[in-house]
């Protein structure tokens, strides 16, 4: 049997497929399995016997059931046009996010295994007026393309679930940060950049307010939530499987101050304040804080305090960095 | 310019269709036309020569956008496959629900001329735990096919009109009660039925407890405010365009009772408690009252009382009625 990861050639696929590896056999809950298939239009950078590297994209039905056959017992959908991707290219994100979420519901479907299907939803789901801490009941009112296409994501793995097609788990998760690597097209891709810039002595722009709060998981938290996800049995989450997953509520300025006291007030010297509209229009229409108690009670966790985030992230990658 | 109206051989959509009619030129705010385009598989009972009824299945992108064009100032999207059926048929509530609402959607886009865009919701879309009275803030989490593609269809309509390629409206209808002529594949088809059955002389099943809180609205009543959600200046409805409209909230029971005093005791004993499962999990998943302060703000309205609701059908239609 195989585990299918879409976007597995991505930031989070990648990491979730080492972690497979590195635990097969070991996380109780875990669905058997013997091969990995990363479905991307990039290669999987994983290099591992049990790691097949199949390129193509989930936009494409006949691609996708070719890819998801009668052997799959469970599946990450994490293949993904981004939030700032998706506000410049409508189409494009209509294509992959929706067409290409149902194309691989479909094929799962079809497979007649009723796989685990782990979907990565993203609290851009919310917008407009919202509660301090928002409940799992919250509307899901996005003002932006990348979360309008997330909420119907939820939806449809929501029902697919409860027609036993797939047994869906939708992990809403909070941004990630400390993320290693190059900005990308996400909107908040500078909740990485204003940690990671400054540690390698680059300057870095902070395009929102400082009193924006953020909601934050480290690359660490998120995987071995993920990984979490595909191992729970699905009895337990109930019949709802939409599920906010644990975070960290920092505001922007108290990120730099952890900034400052890992780094040193020379890297909190090289952000500058640079407002952006079209930044601060997506991510200051997202929630802060969550409450996460359904979450922490399925045995999901987070990170303790962004201290530590952003000190793991300077012991394990800025040291290799060149800058 | 043209108003079109998909599932115009409908229900809703012929009332609505003879309301524009009467009130053309009189309602204040509704947008200027001079034909009226019905589209559905069945032809439009509405003989007019303002009136055109093009016959064609809206989950053709091809078929709705030749129907389309750049003359279209507003469009009534009330086609679709309705809860029973959607329960029943997957694929086609897939492909009428959501592939149909998506082709309008990219006509209308198409069209350049951001028509106002009224979309038929419902309270459908709630499921799961809910608070008694449902404010507008609540997740939808829909215990059904039908459900489901309607908060999709909402969240297309919303991020459409966020991105300026249409003005929407979302109107989510209470189930409407009493409707006249036969009863259909609607899970809440027997709120007509116990009613209207009796009136008639003919014996009907009620297939929920009567302590089951429903949340109701005359044809008259929905008819009047969908031509409102037509007229409603955009701005005034503000980013989200999701409204809980009007409805009466009445348990079973109640609304045997208002049958009795409208219709006498011999009608009352026509209507069996027959309580059938299927029916129960979908209906009884629905919240029995809302909050529509934010609708009744912005100028709609509701029915007084179920007794009038019930002496309004028996004076339009029972009389015509040959059972
Ligand atoms: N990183 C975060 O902060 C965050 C937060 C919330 C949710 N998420 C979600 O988690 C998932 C993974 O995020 P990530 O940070 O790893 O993103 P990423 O951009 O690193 O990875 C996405 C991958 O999807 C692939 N992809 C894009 N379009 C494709 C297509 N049409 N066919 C096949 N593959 C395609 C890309 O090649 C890329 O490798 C996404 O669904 C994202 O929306 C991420
Ligand atoms: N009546 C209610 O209680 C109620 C409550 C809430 C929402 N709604 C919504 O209001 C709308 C109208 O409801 P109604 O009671 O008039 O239903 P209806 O069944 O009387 O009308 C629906 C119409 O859609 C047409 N249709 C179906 N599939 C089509 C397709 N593929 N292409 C073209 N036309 C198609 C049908 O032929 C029919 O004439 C629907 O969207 C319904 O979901 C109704």
């Amino acid at each position: 049997m195989k585990i299918i990861v879409t976007g597995g050639a991505g930031f989070l696929g990648s990491r979730v497929i080492r972690a497979l590896l590195a635990g097969a056999g070991r996380q109780d809950g875990l669905p058997g399995f013997d091969a990995i298939v990363s479905v991307d239009l990039s290669p999987c950078p994983v290099e591992d016997p049990r790691v097949a590297s199949v390129a193509g994209d989930i936009a494409d039905p006949g691609f996708v059931r070719q890819v998801v056959g009668a052997d799959t017992a469970g599946i990450y959908h994490l293949a993904a046009v981004l939030s700032g991707g998706s506000e410049a290219d409508f189409d494009l994100a209509m294509r992959v996010n929706l067409d290409g979420t149902r194309a691989l519901l479909e094929a799962a479907r079809a497979a007649g295994t009723v796989p685990r299907f782990v979907f990565t939803s993203s609290l851009a789901v919310f917008g407009g007026p919202m509660p301090k801490v928002v409940p799992e009941s919250l509307a899901t009112m996005p003002a932006s393309t990348y979360g309008a296409q997330k909420a119907i994501g939820e939806l449809l793995v929501n029902d697919y679930s409860r027609k036993g097609f797939v047994d869906g788990r939708v992990c809403r998760l909070p941004t990630i940060s400390v993320r290693p690597g190059r900005p990308n097209s996400a909107a908040s891709s500078f909740a990485s950049g204003i940690i990671r810039e400054p540690l390698a002595g680059i300057p870095a722009d902070c395009p929102v307010p400082l009193d924006t709060r953020m909601w934050l998981s480290s690359p660490g938290a998120a995987v071995a939530n993920l990984v979490h996800a595909m191992a729970v049995e699905g009895g337990r989450i109930g019949p709802w499987r939409t599920l906010n997953l644990p975070g960290l509520c920092v505001t922007v300025g108290e990120m730099l101050a952890s900034l400052e006291r890992v780094g040193g007030s020379g890297a909190r010297a090289l952000v500058r304040e640079a407002p952006d509209r079209r930044i601060m229009d997506i991510v200051c229409s997202w929630p802060g804080a969550f409450d996460t108690s359904r979450a922490a009670a399925l045995g999901f966790v987070g990170d303790s305090d962004f201290d530590s985030v952003v000190r793991q992230y300077r012991d394990e990658f800025s040291g290799v960095r060149t800058a």
